[in-house]
């Protein structure tokens, strides 16, 4: 491993400058990203995403060890590592207890036929704002063996950058793994995933708007009524507005998760995002046959 | 509505205490717990939970309105409301934004028979310790038809008070209205869940758990192969330990949901609680014919 030494020296403030802004998810305009704790970084070096740099504070030391036997040493002897004490360790890291090991990485630019794989199962987010619910979506992807996923806005509104530091913390990892696409507009995106093979299912968050959405189209199906075997994109919109009806219009089929009806007049808020999409693709799982 | 005077006098010195005590999420001794926001405040009103005041800031008077017209009038003109301006209800309250509008409410002390109505769906969260997951958990509970909760210990390790402030924001008000028991053991739970008819399905998180359960149990299924038709309990474990070997040894089936083999190889970590809880509560709900 290349060391830098200790103390610090000016070219080691530059780093911690880039250490501290990529930490915060502050402007990602270079395309790299900031990673923290010892399993995220791990699973960086396992990913082979590229890696600028690694920040490691002097208790964070004991963990390089670990590393080092995990990762295949070609890898790891590749990386510069800077290091740090304690004490700026915990004004640069973004977490309450952080361990003293962080990396800069950059995150593979995947294009739309990365995604596609055999029977491909593609999640999209139209405007899903929430980190935390763009990192558990993307575990869950993971998890039932989605091929792929795609960031995209509808309407006014974007989707969480997938690789900021509360996303990568949510998704446990799994954005660094899953090939993801992002900044296409959903105009562009659909056509094409069309081309390669797949059907659009878009969901509706409630009966409710189940029935609202009756006019334009008849095909409001149940999770388990909608046919997941065949190469399938799964399009999950904002937590509020859910998708626009340009949406709604242009999808194969629109997906709708039924609640109780004791939870209906009771005027349960409808499930959140996360816990939809997580649901759709474990039915997919469930009826692929796992 | 019976309102006190504005300027704040001693006597609403006193409810002011009690409220940031109670939306802080400090000591419940009395059984009395802080709901804030329009929606909790209202979701607490129409669920019929014993309110002992409601603390309204002078922006938050224009909700009242709202809250009149869709609650009782009878309910409403019985709760005593203390005014407060802006800025001290800023400092009381626990959100970033608020609403001006927050009530001291008292949930009903479920029993065991309260949970089992019908064919009984009931979840058991035993040391579940997060707020987030636990809130989550209870309102996929009321959307897919639960009967009940129930939280528990498990180990030295309890599970994250269902009425604290983050418990049920996260729950979007479904913890006031699932009937909820508490503080009781697993070792006397589950017998008492046997003579109300009702199957123990403990959960355990992945494949590889699946396996390391096999010397004790050959039962593990996938949650598609499991029968949720039955009056049944369903038990979530510890965010990282799990259940203890006590109780998957005294369920009737252990349940796996099966992850795919590319995220398995990759290193996936296993869902999340809340994750896994969504999953096997839609699976009941599913098999049930929603």
């Amino acid at each position: 491993v290349a060391q830098t030494a200790t103390p610090i020296t000016s070219r080691d403030n530059q780093w911690l400058k880039r250490f501290r802004a990529a930490l915060a998810g502050e402007h990602e305009q270079d395309g790299v990203v900031g990673v923290e704790g010892l399993r995220l970084v791990e699973t960086a070096l396992h990913s082979g995403v590229g890696i600028e740099a690694m920040l490691v504070s002097d208790s964070g030391k004991r963990h390089l060890a670990r590393l080092e036997s995990s990762v295949s040493s070609d890898r790891i002897s590749q990386v510069r590592v800077v290091h740090t004490t304690d004490r700026l360790f915990a004004g640069i890291a973004d977490t309450q207890a952080p361990q003293g090991v962080a990396a800069l990485v950059r995150p593979k630019a995947a294009a739309i036929e990365d995604l596609v794989r055999g029977t491909a199962l593609v999640i999209v987010l139209a405007a899903v704002q929430d980190p935390g619910n763009v990192g558990t979506i993307l575990r869950a992807a993971e998890a039932f063996g989605a091929t792929g996923a795609v960031t995209c806005s509808a309407g006014q509104l974007g989707t969480a950058n997938p690789f900021s530091p509360k996303v990568l913390r949510a998704s446990a990892g799994s954005a660094l793994r899953l090939p993801i696409l992002r900044g296409v507009s959903s105009t562009i995106l659909f056509p094409q995933l069309r081309m390669l093979g797949l059907k659009i299912h878009a969901t509706i968050a409630t009966a409710a708007s189940a029935a609202d959405g009756a006019p334009f189209s008849p095909r409001v199906l149940q999770p388990w009524q909608a046919d997941w075997k065949s190469p399938v994109a799964i399009v999950i919109g904002n937590e509020g507005a859910g998708l626009p009806e340009d949406v709604l219009r242009s999808a194969d089929a629109l997906v709708s998760i039924p609640q109780s009806r004791t939870a209906e007049s009771a005027g349960f808020e409808s499930l959140n995002a996360a816990m939809a999409a997580t649901i759709l693709l474990y039915e997919a799982m469930r009826q692929r046959g796992a």
